[in-house]
């Protein structure tokens, strides 16, 4: 847990070429009928889940409710990869990929750099061993040295041409139905939705509004350092190559201490790597009502099925009463 | 500039001291009749900082107007001492010494420390001697080695009884009033307004939303680093004596971006260190629209009059067309 930053960042790297290696069929489900206009979760199945989501907004935000919460309070956090859309592969590391073919066609002599040519092989073990200078190289190529505007732009470009390798659409169209519903319910009974995810903050930043109604200054993600410069006579902040936070884990709710100053009243994770533990349990800690989600991968037929080795998340939310959401079980519809 | 973090946060600490001995006397100016109940900014007088205001927020709120800023783009940023309230003393370096008193009160073998006696006794130049150690064991006796929850009692036990050594009133009380008319004025029209100080991020949360209508979530300041742990079957976050990020000059611009992801339509600040230069440059160096005030403190007789030796923050106005506020002229009523 320890890892130096360039190791956390080694690690984010290297992870999407993992999940390339590893990704499984799937076919999206066929669209559903639309449910009747009351519900607002149209695309939840009936089951424990949905009722205790129903049940917890309700309680919260009846006016007289002994559990009511004052709006200023209902804080939402959402982490993104695995929760809101899908993880296989993680889709920043697409965007990576895609970032180091656009400048190797602009210079092939880039392709000279072992790191460069084991991230473009999916050579996942050679870059392994090359090492954190490594990857730390290609974290500089692709994501610093660069203006915050350049780097919006090209992550724009990316989300209008990209398409998932094997879903075959868009990647702005893979927010998943059930959790879509769920945001923009919550924002209907007064809440304020936020993600905290470990990606880049201003990857997600560039389409969170489009996709979740989550505006730029509601996302919290893992940054780089920046630096205040002016260019040209007009002051520009410059993406350096230096890792700032890496958003997992127990910095999870430090950082969401820091962007917000308030417990989230809901907060909704995924199994994966345990990432989401410390978030959930850090808004269980509020004094008051509290709800947690826990999305589990099960259904290999219309999304991705994976499960942790060791299911300490499963086993946390098991111990603390977590609200577990099973894929196959609980929503009828996955994608749009 | 690129002063380490401790000695940044000796000067934070030395800095109040200094203040405390070089305290001005002033008297707040008589209650005002009430203004036209359509001046949303009555206690400005005629003047152009007021003019600038109303017509900046008339340009960019009226749909059709080559103007126009859409809604969710109307981020205001203001510092907070020196802009939204006084800082004759730094009202939170009042607060370390009352926190320190409260301490040695408590346990009086503290007193023996020398960094603790100099600051009780107002001895900047002891204090500085000692260095940055003492800086920092101050800083770990009343900043850190608390939960969050233990540090906002304390905060708001503090504004709950403490006064203002000159103006003799609840610190709570001395919010700017033009200042709170511009923040309501510019919510009125759909602007978002945001804090972005040197001042601690917990200090401030603590009061931010009864004195300026402003919630945590919309308060950037500066921190510590801080420890998810759990105590006693709660998850809590535990303050750690080690700085984070000192909110300040080219830090401002950076943490705006990281907080909120927009460059300020509006950016606020005023003259005292060069503190705003970079935040209010930043806000300038949008696409489209913008506006820049800086407050300038010439009025001794109903706040504190105080001057940069090099001009800097007033020449950067002039330079770069900002709006230049002076207490003495534009402002009708300083206090409530």
């Amino acid at each position: 847990m320890m890892a130096s930053p360039t190791l956390r960042a080694a690690r984010a790297v290297a992870l999407p070429l993992l999940c390339l290696a590893a990704l499984a069929a799937s076919t999206p489900s066929p669209a559903q009928a639309p449910a009747a206009r009351a519900d607002p979760l149209p695309s939840w199945n009936e089951g424990a889940p949905k009722k205790a989501i129903l049940d917890f907004v309700k309680r919260v935000t009846t006016p007289g409710s002994p559990d009511f919460i004052p709006a200023e309070e209902r804080i939402a956090t959402f982490d993104n990869d695995g929760t809101l859309w899908p993880e296989q592969p993680i889709i920043q590391g697409a965007f990576v990929l895609w970032q180091l073919q656009k400048r190797v066609a602009k210079d092939p002599s880039l392709e000279k750099k072992p790191a460069v040519k084991a991230a473009l092989d999916g050579d996942l073990e050679s870059l392994t061993r090359a090492g954190e200078k490594a990857v730390m190289e290609l974290f500089a190529i692709t994501s610093a040295n660069l203006t915050d505007e350049q780097f919006d732009q090209e992550v724009r470009e990316f989300f209008q041409t990209a398409k998932h390798p094997k879903l075959g659409v868009p990647y702005t169209q893979l927010a998943y139905k059930p959790m879509v519903e769920l945001l923009e319910y919550l924002r209907a009974n007064g809440f304020r939705t936020y993600i905290s995810s470990g990606g880049g903050i201003d990857f997600m930043r560039a389409v969170s509004q489009q996709m979740y109604g989550i505006p730029p200054e509601q996302v919290i993600g893992s940054s780089l350092k920046k630096e205040f410069k002016d260019q040209g006579g007009r002051s520009v902040l410059w993406r350096k190559p230096e890792p700032g936070a890496v958003n997992d884990k127990e910095t999870k709710p430090v950082n969401i201490d820091l962007h917000i100053g308030r417990r989230p009243v809901l907060a909704a994770g995924n199994e994966r790597s345990g990432g989401d533990i410390a978030m959930l349990e850090y808004s269980q800690g509020r004094e008051g009502p509290s709800l947690q989600l826990l999305i589990n991968h099960d259904d290999g037929q219309r999304e991705f099925s994976y499960q942790e080795k060791d299911n300490a998340s499963l086993n946390a939310a098991r111990a603390h009463g977590w609200t577990v959401v099973s894929i196959q079980k609980d929503w009828k519809t996955v994608f749009p």
